[in-house]
């Protein structure tokens, strides 16, 4: 068999991400490699720390790059801080929400659900009884933005609630982080992971985590050891913390640790506040676009991400939506999301993310969308 | 704070691993993004597993690179090869054995240690006696190439003896393949995990991995789920395998996986055989040059790994180790491996692997050892 160079065509990536990426983040993966103990990558690896704290508005010592994507950012958070028969709240609005769950159950947690219609917001009144009903409870774990719906969840209050119930908080923001406001220690959120590939305009492949002082006593405190050697936290902190010299814990992947790099500097360089306004500003012009050709939204408007639009799809289109989508991708070279799970086949979900959320893009996909219907 | 673009010298990275790669290689990272689910990429996905059979020399339907480092690798064969109470012989005569046997432990297993000295390869009459009062035990489990010592056990002949007692087999080959011959269905090994950042010379973040019909027999029967939602075999296969349209697990790493395909398209262009060759040729001409030096190995010559080259230190360089090694970088930009654990400040390790087996590499190595002491 005849293997060929791989030359992948040039993709507009506008589904639920990878996004698009800046050609300095892509340029930067093609530099020299080092090595993972090496002086000159031990003071990258602080410098991504630093950035990953002000992507997160936080001053979490333990705050860096999981080396291996978001799905294993959320293990991260569940093997660590959940032990045999602890009871966990776990709300579930979309299919992240469900993979918690599996997660606190492989943990041998005892999840309590809250859930809640697939494009609405975690009802707060729900867990403030679950939270009443379960005194108990250790943690309240939630999405801050449900990739699979594109809804946003009120995370301050969601916190707000477990902190005044003695609960810690962890919360996914895989697809929130850059795209909307974070404020990790104002919100006095205890662990979070997030996704390289999303809003950071990233290869995917790195989970940045993010752990409170709080979490950290529980690690320290445990009963048990982490069910998983790779993701124990008290031995990936060796290698993350620390002075010059660092204990060897698995190799990190030095490429990629260059692209986060880079795509934090750029992030700073516009300036937190100023890349949550262009998604918006983004957001704004393909409502108008794709509202003007008929659809609508699954989420309603005071919930709605703007960096993940789910948009419900007429019962005329729905038989043809699949090969919508891949005619997009065939004659425009841009990629859509499909539906996930229950929302298979009933919406798509159009990513305007990190370097992606440009209006040139809007008018692209508006303009392309309305050719193929 | 400031943060400075990063610009990484150029190393000569002759350690234990990341090795240097080859220019296409780091290149190719570079490509255009393309989405995890797109047709094109699924083709990649096919092609990388079709090369991955080759470099293993397998027919394993399941050979495919998880999307996180070796030590996952190596967690994903135990998580769902063994469930509570299962009881697995595990060699330790070195760092990874060792971490094979933490691995067992988190599952539930319960460990059956063949220990050899450090250096020396895994005992066969000692793992037939272990075999012969175990004859229960599931999973004979062994280090191919141990990276901590540069010591070659008998993979054969291990397999052998597993067999005959109806024991599977789980191998860590990180620094063996496309190092030293593997044959992996000759041999019968049921699951073996590598890294991408040894002999193939790809960056560090992907472990390539094979599993059997029996394996995966195993996989189907359990009665447990599997502790790890991430590393799940049940669900990683639903993404890696099947026809044209897969099971979202992840979002796979996609730049790293062009750097694999590209780097797996140079293996093949080479030959595996004329691949091992070149690395034991490299070997062959550091041992010249370092024992002319008046080094000695830690290793017997008939059990010595051409690709990581463990040198005993003399009593007069033991309390200068660290600074030799520290010279040896600053001023020649090269890096050379420390002992690890119990060798740490008695052995260098030097690593010939991949792009980096080169007799130009070894000249450049021994004449800065030969300059610095």
């Amino acid at each position: 068999m005849n293997y060929k160079p791989f030359d992948p065509v040039h993709r507009i990536l506008m589904g639920p991400g990878p996004s698009n990426i800046d050609p300095r983040v892509m340029k930067s993966m093609s530099k020299n490699l080092i090595g993972h103990l090496d002086p000159e990558f031990i003071k990258l690896m602080n410098d991504i720390k630093g950035l990953l704290r002000y992507a997160f508005k936080t001053n979490n010592e333990l705050t860096f790059p999981l080396s291996a994507p978001g799905s294993a950012g959320m293990e991260t958070c569940f093997v660590n801080l959940v032990e045999p028969g602890d009871k966990i709240i776990v709300c579930i609005n979309g299919v992240f929400g469900g993979r918690m769950k599996e997660n606190i159950e492989r943990c041998g947690g005892y999840p309590i659900v809250v859930e809640d219609k697939w494009g609405s917001p975690v009802d707060i009144n729900k867990v403030e009884t679950a939270l009443r009903h379960n005194p108990d409870a250790k943690i309240l774990a939630f999405v801050h933005a449900e990739t699979s719906t594109g809804v946003c969840s009120d995370a301050k209050e969601l916190s707000n609630l477990a902190k005044s119930n003695n609960c810690l908080t962890i919360m996914d923001s895989v697809t929130s982080l850059a795209g909307i406001p974070i404020h990790l220690d104002d919100w006095k959120i205890d662990a979070v992971y997030s996704g390289s590939q999303k809003c950071l305009s990233c290869p995917p492949g790195l989970s940045p985590v993010s752990f409170s002082e709080d979490a950290l006593k529980i690690v320290k405190n445990r009963k048990t050891k982490v069910q998983s050697w790779f993701m124990d936290l008290s031995l990936v902190m060796q290698y993350w913390q620390g002075g010059s010299s660092r204990a060897y814990h698995h190799t990190a992947p030095i490429s990629a640790m260059y692209a986060l790099y880079e795509s934090l500097r750029i992030l700073k360089e516009e300036g937190l506040e100023n890349t949550w306004k262009r998604h918006e500003t983004a957001h704004l012009e393909l409502k108008r676009g794709i509202e003007n050709l008929g659809f609508s939204f699954l989420v309603d408007e005071e919930s709605r991400l703007p960096q993940l639009n789910a948009i419900l799809l007429p019962d005329k289109i729905k038989p043809y939506e699949a090969e919508i989508r891949s005619r997009l991708l065939k004659e425009y070279n841009l990629e859509i999301g499909a539906g996930l799970g229950a929302l298979s086949g009933k919406i798509w979900r159009i990513g305007l993310m990190g370097y992606g959320a440009s209006l040139n893009n809007v008018k692209t996909c508006v303009n392309a969308i309305k050719e193929v219907i």
